[in-house]
């Protein structure tokens, strides 16, 4: 993979004195389709290189959902914390099928790495997120510490946020997630994307990608965060399980201090919830990222 | 015009520890058409009515945008203030060259009231706002005190604002817009606009919707805020005026304590502007709102 992406600045948005930029590059990760990412950098920077907070979107969504809709620019501005976010999965890769369903292929990278025929040239959103992305920005010359990094995400990007913190080697400080799909082994959206990208199905999941999996054999301190509201259908139809998490959790040993699992009264799925706790969880990552 | 309009209830959001609703009626302001609006509750309203912010969004937009993208409903649960979101025109009137432009018709409804006759049936926005709206939300019984109302609006919807606050009798206690069309007799859109629905054009507009006309004949204390970018590309192009209306109440004798317009450096015209000034001007309206 190369790190010497050239990098194209679509767009740039003055916001919370600091600016949201969307850039574009030719990624190697995803075989070689352009790919865009917003990047929210605070007025500090100018001063600067600041730590990366990383979120990561849900199903359907693309790297402006977070941006426009999470309520995050702001207490990131205030804690002088970067935001990356990128797309959630390649675009236009031209494979049969996927553009089929709204949960598997286009707008569904599940931020692993496809490792069926088909899907192995393109379907590289774990190796886009964890490495290819840092390189590229730290080539670029943007302001930016990625010794500093935390990440976070929605749903599908709850699952990634939690599934690429315990499977990497600290690469972040801090994970959270709103409504993470927390067992996706078990769950129908996760099946459907394993059996689909992956030779071994959701076996081959299991071990690499599956928080519940990971966190259950987790062997150093965790800090992770995690809310989920009570009127989320998602949550009520099996997809999320992040009892199945929290209880893997504590019988792993992990305590109250280490992972944090929130039940939120009332609240659904949608963008209202994320931005209800947005403000919580930039907090959340400052106390590990300014440390 | 009935206050007795059914209100259908399409959907409930959790938010911020109130709840975010979209509703729907038939409008007789709008003639007969059905029309949606989003209503931010925050918690405090469980406890006795609430004071009501109008939020009229721009060109092209929906109830939802603000609602969405604003960053407001975090700082109006804090301050225990509704926001009511209104669309932006009628829908599905079925008037010929009613969709052929992005900036006229559908989506475009400058909150005024059409005179001309292909458009007065349906094209009342400004009774729709003023009067329709308030009727039928007390006589639905929601917890609102639509005897402490204020007024803010983006763009379009930031004229909307501005004019229906200066041109109805102290119906809302303070107004504040993000980058308005302050004076639209001199504007392209507002020329398209008031050609298009009225019958005397611009200057039957004058005397009744234009804010710098307005703000130079007004009588009374005046509570406004105005922001604007000085990257906003339809301020650049003279869409926007802002100084035009700065002048006017100046010369009408309003000071810096009754009419505040600032130029915020580098911001342009997207909700990613908006977001970063809403809580100061829901901050704003506090303090009239809960005088």
């Amino acid at each position: 993979m190369s790190n010497t992406a050239v990098l194209e600045k679509l767009s740039s948005n003055r916001a919370f004195g600091g600016e949201l930029a969307k850039y574009k590059f030719k990624s190697a990760a995803l075989g070689g389709l352009d790919t865009n990412f917003n990047l929210f950098l605070p007025g500090k920077a100018s001063g600067g290189n600041v730590p990366v907070l990383v979120y990561l979107a849900g199903l359907t969504c693309t790297e402006d959902n977070g941006a426009q809709k999470g309520s995050f620019l702001g207490p990131a501005a205030k804690e002088g914390i970067a935001i990356l976010f990128p797309d959630t999965s390649p675009r236009g890769a031209g494979i049969p099928g996927e553009d089929d369903s709204w949960d598997f292929g286009t707008g569904a990278g599940f931020y692993i790495n496809a490792t069926k025929p088909e899907w192995s040239k393109h379907y590289n959103m774990r190796t886009h997120v964890l490495f290819e992305l840092p390189q590229v920005l730290e080539a670029a010359g943007l302001p930016l510490d990625f010794k500093r990094q935390s990440i976070f995400g929605h749903s599908m990007g709850g699952h990634g946020a939690l599934s690429l913190y315990l499977s990497s080697s600290k690469q972040y400080r801090s994970a959270s997630a709103f409504a993470p799909i927390s067992n996706p082994v078990n769950a129908p959206w996760g099946k459907k994307a394993f059996d689909g990208y992956l030779q071994g199905g959701s076996d081959e999941a299991r071990e690499q990608y599956d928080s519940t999996e990971l966190i259950s054999k987790y062997k150093d301190t965790v800090h992770i965060l995690v809310d989920y509201g009570t009127e989320d259908n998602f949550y009520k139809n099996g997809q999320l399980l992040p009892e199945n998490f929290l209880k893997a959790a504590r019988l792993a040993g992990f305590d109250e201090m280490q992972v944090r699992v929130r039940e939120q009264e009332g609240y659904d799925h949608s963008y209202y919830f994320i931005s209800t706790f947005g403000e919580d969880h930039i907090h959340f990552h400052a106390n590990f990222l300014k440390a």
